[in-house]
């Protein structure tokens, strides 16, 4: 019947264009509804041609006469057909004229661009490629096999049990309070923060607390000083957000912080207290005088205190936070190595306007937090099970480092020299000028150990006799091991 | 002895400014430190003032000596005090000198905010204050009470056992490969998106992807055309990231795509399937016109496909991701709906070029996801979990849908008019233009109903005789009783 109507010249020229996989993951059906509006797309199909009876076209593909009804009943729902009151399915005539494009090629969208991405200088991300067994001595990784896991699924599942539906839905966006309480009451104690769990935001890390801190602080063009050797994650972010960066020298005292008279910057990133990547405490004096720059400059201090808990000799310096009087501290801490990274959590403190503000952009971002994994980590830290980890692997971490001093002592006492650092999770070593450090960091991957030279932290990217070698996340075993394969890459470049 | 020295005129003054709280949640050794610390900001204490001996102080005091003493070893190691050869604890000459601020007023910082921050409009944010009883047909979400939390937490449990140091530590800014692949299938088989888990990264829900695709498509001042009734937070990303709104109508058909071959902006955000908040699928011939205009003005179609899964009535109709060929299509999807939205689970297919950008991107802003949760969705996924889950939650959504229908029928039949959706988690309610519905809307409030007016999502703020009614989160039996409280407050609004 269909075929006595003269539109069926179309279906004629369309009668076998749909090449039928059984075992592709798309149903029949639906293959047969893609071939269809593909055909329309085309051009080959037209508005009003009429296609053909489903049992013509079923006898024609070999499926049984459903599986065509099924595919109509799918264009039908999509718009693309019509099925008129005598009878007979047609091409919609609501759709556009498109213009034949016969054999244009078939290249998925994915290797296609159709439009053109804003300009911006972001981080060029690759997979790791150490080969396999390489003995990473990364710039500060905890070691996530300490990590208590049957706690942390317990107390999720307790979560979960207890309050499911309420942290499955939309909840707060400043971090679930339970955990807030917890966190206020740690580090009130621990660093003299505020004890308000008012006046903390929870943050996917401390990543997340520094890019909204960005956000909120940053217009297109604003001077943000940074460390001239420092973290680059923190750099990216204020970059994202518009800032021109300054660097400013850090010395043994940390930042140089009188030179931000003469910058005056909007704001400034800094590590006081295990400057990242020198692991320098920065002075009293210093603070004091950074405190009152930025009181009488006005620009806001973002204090990234990443490692607070990790500090073997002597007592934790407590954070600039803690003595700022004038609202200017923005201060920046993550659970990210007292806990796992994975986990995601860090937190920000800062005075109540601005902490308003990361609010307002924090629901723009991701809207809120995992409020079933952070009331499980609450758990965690009610208990003191974080608290008892800390403890443990700092007492683990303390002797990692010692290992480490003492195997570099060893092994490559004339080459490297390194100032046990009074904390954190990487020592900062000092080569001998004459070596080739990026060779030698180059000998010493292909040895199967992998180390970062200062260059690689620098605001200017030019080479400098320094390294830095974390040591929290191999056990003193595979550090010892570290250090003989690095100098065994040496002895290779020496007798070479 | 400290006291036959002739600096103790210093001390003297500050015999007893340092007020003890045994209760307090700061140890006593901190507090001393703070307050001596504290005087030297104010200048009370001058750099080389002497201390008191550490048991002079303690009986002042009266705490014991070692107490003291740890205040003491606190503020040595902050650099604060020095001890000199000849015994005695002094004030650190390594200070700057300081101006005395002697009645400085003791402000928390959180009151105080010591620099600007930039401009932005960002969305305020406020705690939801509905009484407690309150039944709100919220704008689209979920019932969270039906999620299957058990499962969910026994495959947390199963992700850290099976690999808790590799998804505790950092990884895969794109989403666990697992969830990737598992995305992947279901989603190619289902809305015929790409089946390679390279094509898709994993978000924090559908917002993450929008603020992501925002940063990394739109400069400051480009246009960017959002439906004139539709979804504020996607608004509030594109804004942040600098753009220009322009707002195109929606009809029966959906968008009005036709007027961005006058607007050609530089991306266009819409929701096709279901649009938010009209309900409306868009027709097949605007999608083919709206991907053609994307094709020849070059413009980002960012399709939020946020509740695909919630057909009713025939079919799903397949996104234009599916028909994608020039490379203009960010697809944008989330389990928010399908699953939970705590979880902040979404997804972003684009192409290639784009999804790397996306990449770098998202390293800035938060690094990566929950790998554990990821995992754990990913068995959920794979054990057809969410697939079971979805069709229990769609058949009960169903029903609920027709239930509300019913009641409005039955108890606001000539106020209120309502087509069936053929979808989604709402309905999108015609109101009698002779109510006012803003006071309809606050006594509905008072009388134990929240529901939200076209006001709410229109672009120009202006009102219109239509509310949003989302049925999803509200089981037959509570729907029915909205519905008789928004009959009610009218009759009081009538009768008043």
């Amino acid at each position: 019947m269909c075929c006595a109507d003269v539109r069926c010249s179309t279906v004629a020229r369309w009668q076998h264009p749909i090449a039928i996989d059984p075992d592709a993951a798309l149903p029949v059906f639906l293959q047969i509804a893609r071939a269809i509006a593909e055909d329309v797309r085309r051009g080959r199909l037209k508005r009003g041609d009429a296609l053909p009876g489903s049992r013509t076209l079923a006898e024609e593909l070999s499926v049984h006469r459903n599986t065509v009804l099924a595919a109509y009943r799918e264009l039908s729902s999509e718009g693309w057909l019509e099925t008129k009151r005598g009878g007979g399915t047609f091409i919609s005539a609501e759709l556009p004229e498109t213009a034949p494009r016969a054999f244009a090629p078939r290249v998925a969208s994915r290797d296609r661009l159709g439009f053109d991405l804003a300009p911006g200088a972001f981080p060029h991300w690759e997979l790791p490629t150490h080969p396999r067994g390489t003995l990473v001595l990364a710039s500060g990784v905890p070691d996530a096999r300490l990590v208590p896991t049957a706690p942390l699924a317990r107390a999720y599942r307790r979560a979960l049990e207890l309050s499911g539906p309420a942290l499955l839905s939309y909840g707060d966006p400043r971090g679930a309070l339970r955990l807030r309480e917890a966190l206020a009451a740690m580090l009130s104690h621990l660093r003299g923060l505020p004890a308000d769990p008012a006046s903390f935001l929870v943050t996917r890390g401390s990543q997340g607390a520094i890019d909204l801190v960005a956000r909120a602080l940053i217009k297109p063009g604003d001077v943000v000083a940074v460390e001239a050797l420092g973290y680059r994650p923190a750099w990216s972010a204020f970059e994202a957000a518009g800032a021109r960066l300054v660097p400013v020298p850090v010395d043994q005292h940390g930042m140089r912080v009188e030179q931000l008279a003469t910058i005056k910057p909007r704001a400034v990133y800094a590590t006081p207290h295990h400057q990242f990547p020198t692991m320098v405490t920065m002075s009293a004096g210093r603070r004091l005088t950074l405190l009152e720059l930025a009181r009488v400059h006005r620009f806001a201090i973002v204090e990234d205190d990443y490692d607070f808990e990790f500090h073997y000799d002597g007592r934790p310096v407590l954070p600039l936070a803690s003595a700022d009087r004038a609202g200017v501290v923005v201060h920046v801490g993550t659970l990210s190595k007292i806990l796992a990274p994975g986990l995601r959590i860090g937190f920000v403190t800062a005075p109540a306007a601005l902490l308003e503000r990361l609010t307002s952009i924090r629901i723009v971002v991701d809207r809120q937090g995992d409020l079933a994994v952070e009331h499980a980590v609450a758990e965690l830290l009610e208990d003191s099970e974080v608290q008892r980890h800390a403890r443990r692997v700092k007492r683990e971490y303390h002797a990692r480092r010692d290992a480490l001093v003492e195997a570099i002592h060893e092994k490559l006492g004339g080459v490297m020299t390194v100032d046990p650092p009074a904390g954190g999770m990487a020592v900062w070593a000092k080569i001998d000028p004459s070596i080739d450090l990026d060779a030698w960091v180059t000998r010493a991957l292909a040895a199967g150990v992998a180390f970062l030279p200062a260059r690689h932290f620098a605001f200017d990217g030019r080479a400098r006799p320094f390294a830095r070698l974390g040591f929290a996340s191999l056990d003193p075993r595979e550090l010892r091991e570290a250090v003989r394969r690095m100098a065994l890459a040496l002895r290779k470049r020496r007798s070479a």
